[in-house]
Order: structure tokens, then sequence, then C-alpha cells
């Protein structure tokens, strides 16, 4: 072994090591020749489990697939040049989602930068809009300088793997040739292990004394993660408020009697809402109508997020309060707060007579909604339902409830790319199954190789209405009809069977929604599911519920 | 017409106007909301081709196609969030390939960004690294300053579109809701033309005076993207000055007598190179052999590139030129240069015998060099050929030799990215054939799309070998042998016959190279020829014609 290739494999191997140390456990790599050092490191560890992807826009979103399935870090290897841009979309929606994701990209030595050598773009901090750290490895040369940079630089950067600030880090380690490390020494792989620090914060609630003592309260609740809420239940529980709970935080599918999920329904079928108080518990939610009305308000706003980046959106809050939802929750209770049973019963009984009227329109229903409602009827506790942003996620906002499963998405930066990757990657840790339109679909189809090439088994329910579905609930639809089946409608006409021969996936075509409801979902293989549907019919239905709901809605709260 | 809707409409409106007026011709459209107001300008401008594309990343790659096939600047239309994260590995390609791309990214307005709005990533400056330009316009406010600005910034970008300093520009554009302009205004899209700057530069030749009365001199041309070359023909005459020729320079394909197309295989075939001086013009040459020599020989390193930026690679010049290569030799004239009659005629004799050799054992291949041999038979004058990074650029420099049509490929960043997109966008404008890889081809199969929207023809020779046959080239082949084939052959077994019928593209499939010598390219509409090749049969092939050429090689020049 020579020098150099010394040199290069104590640097390389030790910084995996110590990704291992702080959680890392699995790689997912796009093939290239400069990050040999790299993807040799991470095969030869013992415990590291790898994923070789050759399209890195999909790797990316397959590493937060995984991120989402095991709640720990995961890293991304790729070569230099143009492949580390192709993970840009995955790393914004991680900032957003703040999920930690290890990028690592593999670069030219320093003297072939700038240069116009081959395959060699300008990659330090070229995600520096997006990333919570950023750094460019020295080029290894065997000093102990360059080993204690790397281990203070992965110490700092992993304060954003774990704990209430998570989020995507960058390190570009630029790598001279020769490329092959010794991948006999394995034994360099192995080091230490940290804890990481505890991040806690007391509250003083005592400016919230005079309006927790107000009737007309709320709690909403977002995306939180996988934090406790055994505290915010309690609560809800003993001063009576109800709980507006978006689909991704699990309180939806607790059989908690203060949950109100119907509220967008309501709000689009007239509800005139009016409160005192609200608490907003982690992310914003996916209801566009319950964000406008959180936006004309005068009701005092509190949130609630465990994070040091304010989510304002949709309003600035009065109070802000970084800490866990169960701090939080737990520090109220030395403050008197006041029982408003009739504002809850309200709640309730207008909670009860919407899911009722929504079952039963959408048993009679024919269109998407028919559809996503007789596949809810499918899934069991043991399912995740990971749903595509654009109409899916509304539809699902709109219809889960008393349901068992749990609801995932990308509602970072709400692309409509990488979907299909990020439920894959999911599926390797949880039962998934994947419901999506085909705009999104077809975005991400790339990302199916990983199911072929790893048997990672996900039935897909396909909704084709061929084109962007969701662009017939905005005012462009009548402001600009000429000109909106070209740049919205944009109809592709694609048949997916191929895309499930392609990629051996099993294949069934539905055109009417009895035919889905006898179908059993296949447990042994990958199936994708397609579901024809027409987007002006759709349209209508959607219209005929909100009508139907305007009666429950008749009142003012 | 409310006040909001006119003021977005005017500036909008004028912002495409003056667009046009600096030469944009095309707008590649990804559907979105947020981009209603820039999709509608663009649609309704009388002169403006538009296409809409549903993957902002093939899109982009699309768009640069465009701009190789028609010698123009094209914009880029995207809504607002990842969606403009999928430009960013053509945007770097552009960069680094000097092509006129201009991306207009939609933003949500101040007021909505860094607050957890929905489908809002931080869009201000997030190509940084990579464009010429970059501006955050301000939200439509109908004042004159904001006209005024537009225009400013618009003239200070154009300054990329032609020229010697072309690049990618990058302007974010905030909206506001309503989102939808008055489109009834089409007067609005016209308005003045621009007439921009000629750039010139004197020089004095004095310096090489010495240098060029020595005898053995080179020149060597990369890509020079359409400059015209008559004056560096008229020095290599009359100096005798053998031209070795980058195959995506025009130059390689003339019957000049002084071109050296085979100078690759003669440097892996051992040959013994010794030279006074190097003329060096346009981009660095694709062939790795010869930027290895440029980097170790002592002869004097002249270069000449027509762009601010020096491309050093392989090595730091020893005088460099910033200047068209018309300019540069015709200041020579001024100066006595030597005559080289012998040092020509061994170049031209081993030129000969080369030819002679490469085109008999390519007679005789059957690997991917004896089909690539066979395609090249069938293309003629009228035809492009746009080759793929990887394995076939590194084909296509070896055999492409009495030739008479064009190569073209994406050599700037060398990513296999948006290779099919990029193929497809000139086959707009220009006849086109595909050489492609299977990871390639399947990196940018949502590139197919287009062809299927738009019936744009092409031709798509699929080398598939099941994986990355480059890498087989490498040392890591042997240095990594047991991790290969997992980290670097990386075999998809996709069947591509599936994605062949997805985009409706006819289909052929060859595994012997008889039989594909005997086809003829389908003219009536796309076909894709699928070659199953075989990477291990593949690499001897290429040993055994190094051996055979080393024969020709046994001289010292």
């Amino acid at each position: 072994m020579d020098h150099a290739q010394q040199q290069l494999t104590e640097q390389v191997f030790y910084f995996v090591s110590e990704l291992y140390a702080y959680g890392v456990r699995e790689v997912v790599i796009s093939p290239g020749s400069r990050s040999t050092p790299l993807a040799i490191a991470c095969e030869c560890h013992p415990e590291m489990k790898t994923w070789i992807h050759p399209d890195e826009r999909s790797a990316a979103f397959f590493a937060l697939g995984l991120i989402k399935g095991s709640q720990r870090p995961v890293a991304l290897v790729c070569t230099s040049g143009t492949a580390a841009a192709n993970y840009l979309p995955a790393v914004a929606e991680s900032h957003i989602s703040r999920l930690p994701l290890v990028v690592l990209t593999s670069d030219r030595p320093h003297e072939l930068r700038e240069v116009g050598a081959p395959q060699a773009i300008n990659q330090v901090n070229m995600f520096a809009n997006y990333v919570h750290f950023q750094f460019d490895m020295p080029i290894a040369d065997g000093t102990q300088y360059t080993l204690d940079a790397i281990r203070y630089q992965l110490q700092k950067a992993s304060q954003y793997f774990v704990g209430p600030h998570q989020g995507p880090i960058h390190f570009n380690m630029p790598f001279r040739e020769p490329l092959t490390p010794d991948w006999s020494r394995t034994d360099l792989l192995t080091t230490h292990t940290y804890t990481l620090p505890k991040y806690q914060k007391a509250i003083d609630p005592t400016p919230l004394k005079q309006t927790l003592k107000q009737i007309k309260g709320l709690i909403i609740v977002g995306d939180m993660q996988h934090q406790d809420v055994s505290q915010l239940l309690t609560f809800a529980t003993e001063y009576d408020m109800p709980i507006l709970a978006d689909p991704l935080n699990p309180i939806r599918r607790t059989q908690h009697p203060n949950v109100i999920a119907t509220y967008d329904l309501l709000l689009r079928s007239g509800l005139e809402l009016e409160a005192d108080f609200v608490i907003r518990v982690g992310k914003p939610v996916v209801s566009k109508k319950l964000n406008q009305w959180l936006k004309r308000t005068n009701a005092t706003h509190i949130l609630v997020q465990n994070s040091k980046d304010i989510d304002a959106f949709p309003k600035k809050p009065d109070y802000f309060y970084e800490m866990s939802a169960n701090d939080f929750f737990r520090s109220l209770n030395t403050l008197e707060s006041t029982y408003r049973k009739v504002w809850l019963k309200h709640w309730q009984q207008m909670e009860l007579q919407a899911r009722e009227k929504i079952t039963y329109h959408q048993k009679q229903a024919l269109d998407e909604a028919g559809y996503i409602s007789r596949l809810l009827d499918k899934l069991d506790h043991t399912d995740n339902l990971f749903v595509s942003n654009s109409m899916p996620i509304r539809d699902i906002d709109n219809l889960y409830f008393d349901c068992e499963f749990g609801v995932y998405a990308n509602r970072g930066a709400n692309g409509i790319d990488g979907v299909v990757s990020t439920a894959l990657g999911m599926a390797v840790h949880q039962k998934v199954t994947l419901l999506i339109g085909d705009i999104a679909f077809y975005h991400d189809m790339n990302g199916l190789l990983m199911s072929k090439l790893n048997d990672i088994h996900m039935n897909i329910i396909l909704v084709n209405n061929d084109g962007g579905g969701i662009f017939s609930y905005l005012p462009q639809k009548e402001a600009a009809a000429p000109h909106f089946e070209r740049l919205f409608g944009t109809p592709t006409g694609l048949d997916f069977e191929h895309a499930a021969h392609l990629y051996h996936f099993c294949y069934k075509r539905f055109s009417d929604v009895q035919s889905f409801g006898y179908v059993e979902l296949n447990a042994m293989s990958g199936t994708l599911y397609e579901i024809i549907t027409d987007r002006a019919e759709n349209y209508e239905v959607h219209q005929t519920l909100y009508e139907q709901l305007s009666e429950v809605v008749n009142v003012t709260l």
C-alpha cells in the first residue's frame, strides 16, 4: 500500500466510522468513479447498509423515505459534477421538513477546480440556501490536523442529526487519484460513540393566563414528527378543547372524542367560525381553508414548535414557544383554565353529522373520492399511507377519519417530485401503500427502480385523470380558460401499464368504483392499481359534497 | 380588470416583450400555479414558441438542446418550490458549456417567504455557483421605477445571450395573487429591439515569434461552438501544422489533409509524442490520453479561447489569448513561421495507417465499436449525432473520421443526466440521432415524453451493456474487484422495450452486429434500436485494437 493510499484510507474510513458513531446506519450511493473511497468505506463497514441508485434525484428522495421510516439520519454519496446537482430538490424538501439528510458529494481536488477539468462543477456551498451546515473537506494528508478537523466538523454537524433542529447537512469531499482505498482496513471503521446534548428550555406561562380563561379555544395540530403528545391530550380532555388535527399528525387517528377531522370541508361548506384563542402545535396544516381562516381571525394565536425557525405561516403568532408540545402543555398545568363543555359539544355534534354525511356521500360517489374512500377501507393498523402532494393529500385531509393507519407525505416544500422514491424508502422500514396522481407518478417513475432491484414491496394506487387535477380548483380555470388545458391541464396520455412492466410491478386497471371496491390489495408483490378518472366529473362531485355539508354548518361557532 | 391585475399584466408582458427583443424565441414551461403570469404572457406572445414539459429536470436539458439546435437563448419557466431545484443539473451544465439558458423561476411574494408557507423554498440566488447573472425581481407595483429596473436588469443580463461570454442567467420572479394576467393585452407584447455591442481585442503576437519558428508544432482544437475557423485552416495549410481535432469540432469532419483524428488511439497504443509547441483552441478535448500528454509535455502551450474564463485544464498555458480563433490566426500572419513538411508527413502517414487498421478492425468487431462503426455508415451530411457522455463519446472520439455529419454532446460538466432531453431539444431544429448507453438512457427516460407529446422525431441507438461500461476501463476494476459489480457495474436488468411502448417509440432489438448492419434507420418515426452488448467482451476487443495499432506507432515523433 503506497503512502497516498494509506492516507486516503485512514481519512475516509475514519470519517465513515464517525458517521456511524453519530447514528448513520444507511447510505444511498449513486455510482461514480470519484466517489470510490466513500463508496468502498461504506460498503466495507460491517454494520452500514448501502443502497445503490443510479438516478441521484430519486436516490435523494429515497433517502428521505429511509429517514421517515427509521427515524435516523441517512447519508447520500455521489460522484463529482452534475450528479450532486440532482440532489437539490430533496435537499430543499429536507430543509423545510427538517429531516437529517447527510449529503456527501465527492469532488475533484483543488488543483482540478475552476480550470475546466471534466466533470467538475463548483460544488463548494452549492446547497447554501437549504443546508443547516456545510463544509468543504480537506484532501487526505495523513496529519492529525486533518483528522481533528473531520472529527470536529462532524461533531458540529451532528447537532442536526437528532433533537429539535434536524435538517440537511453537506460535506463536499475532494479526492485525489488513486481513488481506491485499502479496503482490508476494516479495523479503521470502529470508533467511539457520542452522547448528544439534550435541549431544554423553561417556560413561564403567566402571560397566557387571561387568554386561557376564554371559552372559545381551539388546539390545531400539524405534523409533529413523532413527538409525544400525551400532555396535549390530557390538557384537551380536562379543559374541553376541540383538537383540529392534521392528517399528518397521529392524533387524527386516535379515538379521542375531542378530535375534529372535517374542518376543511366544513369551512369549504360555509362554516362561520369565531374563536377567542388558538394553540397551534407543530407545522402548518395541510388545509388551505383552515390556514386562510387562521390568517383572518382575531383569535389570540399561540404557536408551539420544537424548532428555532418559526413557521409563522399563515400568520405571525402572538406568542411563540420554542419547545416540545409535552413541555408546553405540562407547564400550563400551573395555570387555571376554563371548562367549556358547551363549546366542545357544538363541535362534537357538528363533527358527527359531517362524518355521517361525508361517509354516505363517499359510498355513493363514483369519482376519485369514491375510490379513495374504498382504499381507506382496505387499510388497517399495520398500514401506512404515503400520500402525494397536489390532489391526493387534499382528498385524504377530507376523508381520513375513523382510520387506524398512519399518513405520511413530503410536506416541507410540497413538491410533486420524488414522491415515489420517498415512499419506497419508507417501505424499507414499514409497510407502505402509495396514493399518487399521474403527473407526480410520471415525475419520479425512475424511482421505481429501487423496488425492482431490492424487492421492496409497495402497492401503488395511481389516480390517473390524465393531467394536473388540482388546477381545476384554482381561479385560473375560469380566468385563463382558453389557455387552461395546455398550460395547466397538461395531459400526457401515458399508458402506465408499460411502466409497471418495465419495473416488474403487477398491474391492474380500474375504471369503475365498484370493481375497485371488491379487489384485495396484493400482499405478496408490489402492484400498480391504475384508476382512470375524469377531472371534470371529479370537480363536480366535490361541489355536490360541499352543498350537502352546508346544512351541517348552518351554525355560527 | 382590477388595479393589481393591470399592474401584473403590464409588468410581466413588458418583461416577456423585452425577452423577445433580446432574442428569446422559445420558452420551455413546466406547469404550475404560481407561474401563471409568465406562462400566459409567453403563450400569448404572437411569435414566442412555448413547450410544455411536466418534469423540470428534463425540461431544462430540453432547453439546452433547443439552444444547441437554434443558436439562440432559450427561456425556462417554472412554478415555486422544488420545481426550480430540478433545474440545477442543466444550469450547471450550461454554465460550463456556456449556453445562454434564461431561467425564470416564479416565487411567492416577500410576505410568504421564510414563514413556512407551502411550496416556498428560498429561491433567491439559488443557482449562485453557476449563473453569470442573477436578480430577484420586484413585485409588480405599476411604477416606472419597477419597469425601468426590469429593462435595465434584462439589458445587463443580455450580455450573456450572444457573443463570447454566453451562459445561464436567473431571474427569480415573485407574483402575488390573483395570478391571472389580462391576456387580451397582447399589445403590450411588442417593443424595441436592441443591438448588442461587439467584443474585440487586439493582440500583439510578438512574444510568439521564437516559438513559431520551431518545427514540432501542433494545433489542438476542441469544441468552439460554431466559430468560424477559416484562418486557422489557412495557417495550418501554409505552415504544415497537424491539426488534432476533437469530434465536437466541425474541423474533424473536413477533408483537410492536416486533420488528425486517431490521436487518442495512437496514444493508447504507445505513441511516444514529443512537440515543441502546441496551439490549443477552444474547450478541452474529449481525449483523456491527449489531455494527459498535454499535462506532462514541456512543449510551449498557447491557449486561444473566446472567453474570459480560462479553461486551463489540463495545464496552465504559457500564453493565453482571449479572442476568436480567426482573429488570433490572422494576427500570426504578421510573423514569420516555419515550413515543416517532414513533420507533417510523419503525422499524415501515421494517420493513414491508423485509419486503415481501425476501419479493418471495426469491420470485424462484434462488440460495441462494431455496432457504432455500422451506425456511422448509415449517417450522411444531413444528420447530426448526439452522443451521450461516458462510453459513447469515447468510442465516437476513436471512430469518427471520414464522416460528413456533425457530432454533439453535453461536454460542459460531462454528466450522464439530461442527455435524452438535450438531444430531443436539438431535434426540434435539426435532424438528430442519439447514441446512448443504458444508464444514461434510464437516467433521463422522462425526457422521452416530449417526443410523444410534440411528435419530435429522433432515432435512438441504445447500447445496453446492463450497467456502467466505462468503469471497466478504470483502475477500480482491479483495485476494488470484490465490490466492483455492486458499486460500479450496477446492472439494472431493465427491458427497455417497455419504455419504447410507454413513449410511442418503435422498437427493435439487436444482439448481433450483422443484422444491425443491414437495417435502415427509420426515417418516418422515432425508433429505439436497443443493442445488447457485453461489458467484458467489449473491454477485450478494445484491448485487441490497441495491440494492433501499436505497430503503427512504432515511431517517435
